[in-house]
């Protein structure tokens, strides 16, 4: 079912061994393959050891990498025939989908052969992929989703997890999840000391679910050595809030969240065009505010706060957006390359088991962790 | 504490006892009270039959009363020196607000006095006070708030309950969110045949928590009985949509979805602001577009969704936006009466009691209720 093809390397002093292979299904966006292999050729040009696996209709890839010159003996092409579609739903694709070019993507993780895999494919099926087939980090108990997440009063983004890999978590579960984030802050968005928040309906401290008290207890012990700073109890509208960088909260909760959100912003893209539709001098108005109103539409575009990275799994998978022009892949692979040089899992498996050893002996007075960051 | 003074009945004839009597907070709104007694009036000026408690410092709301025409002989001033501000601190509220307006409003209905409160104070301290002053309903285990949220496609609301009153509910809670809700959606915006949907985080029926799982069977078993049309699973994104009417959810996640959905529009009239004003082109642009940016404004207002009523209890209590003027008192007063009126708490309490009766004897093969809408 899968063929491979080599191309040899043109420089022939590379070492091969030492290349970061980010794994990259190149169907399923909007924009088709082309804008892909662009976006992984724009990163090569930049970039000194990375390497590529790509996986699609073999001629179709072979074609597009033969005609960019820093892909040249960066890349290695694996057939699949099928493509995962926006509309396919996960359960589906999880019962049908092995011979996809996004099951395939995975499997390069799974098999060893890279590092980090990139797709702009179909998120609930992505997601479903690679909770099924990579394993859990050590110590990890329950995996999780990061999105990224337009912040409100300046330019970034905020960190929000789980939002959808599992529907419960319970305080350790919420714990990990702050250790995790905080890692993803510190190796995605290069923050040396991020601000945890948890997700629950008022700031005061009895609020809440039973298992938000003891993550609550849980994580502001654990931030001294975690090297972060936890903010305590936040409600829904400070999850774009600026005096917070990762917001923590169970897979139910944060998915329902962000996908009230992204309604919340197609509504108003809505209502803001049928504002300036109303009256022939709105109208005016529009074609005079044309830029300002595409510099709007870009932030609050829900395809922006799409993304996601996933957190605790052996091996990186980076969701980029379905939209994404090469710029757009280029970023996206920019991170996984990042999370995978940084030995990002490795970290985050490091940083639990430290947690939780800080936590079984807390009266050791213990305060590194020796993890890096 | 509390003084009360009978202005005497202009018409000799009215039966008083007919009357429906709305217990009126008539402080800690925005515009001040003069604006909710101009609304009480408005109200009072077309319809027959109401009476009205207003609720604050005596001098003031009899001023105001008296220069009102329509409100002659309908109006009890019921003094009270404090205000619930709007940043107070609902738990605070709890133990020190016993001799604020808002308090004595909910003790008029708890009293017997009024058999609906109308308040656009505080949200989480009239939340708090009614959980805690007025009883449940016979039959109802957790009360629940119901919001109202602008519908995408059109004008008009959709209802989501609980979005607070608690942070749990099981199956058979959920159940009675659906029959509480469906009975708001029939006397409150008179649609006769309300559609139900069960938040999740994906429309399948094999997904989610166990506690939606029985909810989604008991739901759908009480549809045919309860006269109401149940379309399943929605998703976060679905909160707005057209093809849905009342929408179920425990209280801790409706929370995070309303203020969630708050912060984004929130946001979103930042990012709108800071598009007009980038360039000189862009602030010509606004000023022309100015009508149509107020409606969109007027749409996008978080205050037009803060609004609530409180469902399970022994009296209606409506939250009236903070920022309500007459009309927005007169819109807020006309629903009080109107649930008052067509008796909605004891429909409710017939609804549930007769969806407990069919489904602890499903195999009957009784359809009818004898509740009336």
């Amino acid at each position: 079912m899968l063929a491979s093809k080599v191309i040899p390397a043109k420089d022939a002093g590379a070492d091969r061994a030492s290349r970061t292979v980010i794994s990259v299904d190149a169907m399923g966006g909007d924009r088709g393959p082309a804008a892909v292999v662009s976006g992984c050729a724009r990163f090569a040009r930049n970039t000194d050891g990375v390497g590529f696996i790509l996986h699609g209709p073999k001629d179709v890839l072979e074609g597009l990498v033969s005609r960019r010159k820093p892909l040249a003996g960066l890349c290695k092409v694996r057939h699949s025939d099928r493509t995962v579609t926006m509309d396919a739903k996960p359960s589906h694709v999880m019962r049908n989908g092995k011979d996809t070019s996004m099951w395939s993507a995975i499997d390069s993780v799974r098999n060893g052969e890279a590092e980090a895999c990139v797709s702009c494919g179909n998120t609930g099926a992505l997601m479903a992929i690679s909770m099924m087939r990579l394993r859990k980090l050590d110590g990890i108990n329950r995996p999780a989703i990061a999105c990224l997440w337009p912040r409100r009063e300046k330019e970034g983004f905020n960190i929000m997890l789980d939002v959808g890999a599992d529907i419960r978590a319970d305080g350790d579960d919420l714990l990990q999840f702050a250790l995790m984030g905080t890692s993803y802050a510190r190796n995605g968005l290069e923050l040396a000391r991020p601000r945890v928040g948890l997700l629950n309906v008022g700031t005061e401290e009895h609020k809440g679910r039973a298992e938000l008290k003891i993550a609550n207890d849980l994580i502001a012990a654990a931030a001294p050595a975690g090297e972060f700073d936890y903010i305590g109890f936040i409600e829904g509208g400070d999850i774009p809030a600026a005096h917070v960088d990762v917001i923590v909260t169970d897979g139910f909760t944060g998915n329902v969240a962000l996908k009230t959100a992204e309604g919340t912003a197609d509504q108003i893209r809505e209502f803001l065009r049928s504002a300036f539709a109303a009256t022939p001098l709105s109208r005016i108005a529009a074609l005079i505010a044309y830029t300002s109103l595409n510099r709007l539409s870009k932030r609050i575009d829900p395809r922006r706060v799409n993304g996601g990275v996933f957190l605790g799994l052996d091996g990186i998978v980076v969701k980029s957006h379905g939209g994404a022009d090469a710029k757009g892949t280029e970023a996206a692979v920019k991170l996984a390359f990042n999370l995978a040089r940084s030995r990002f899992s490795q970290r985050v498996a490091a940083r639990v088991a430290s947690a939780t050893a800080v936590r079984q002996d807390r009266s050791n007075g213990q305060s590194g962790n020796g993890a890096g960051k």
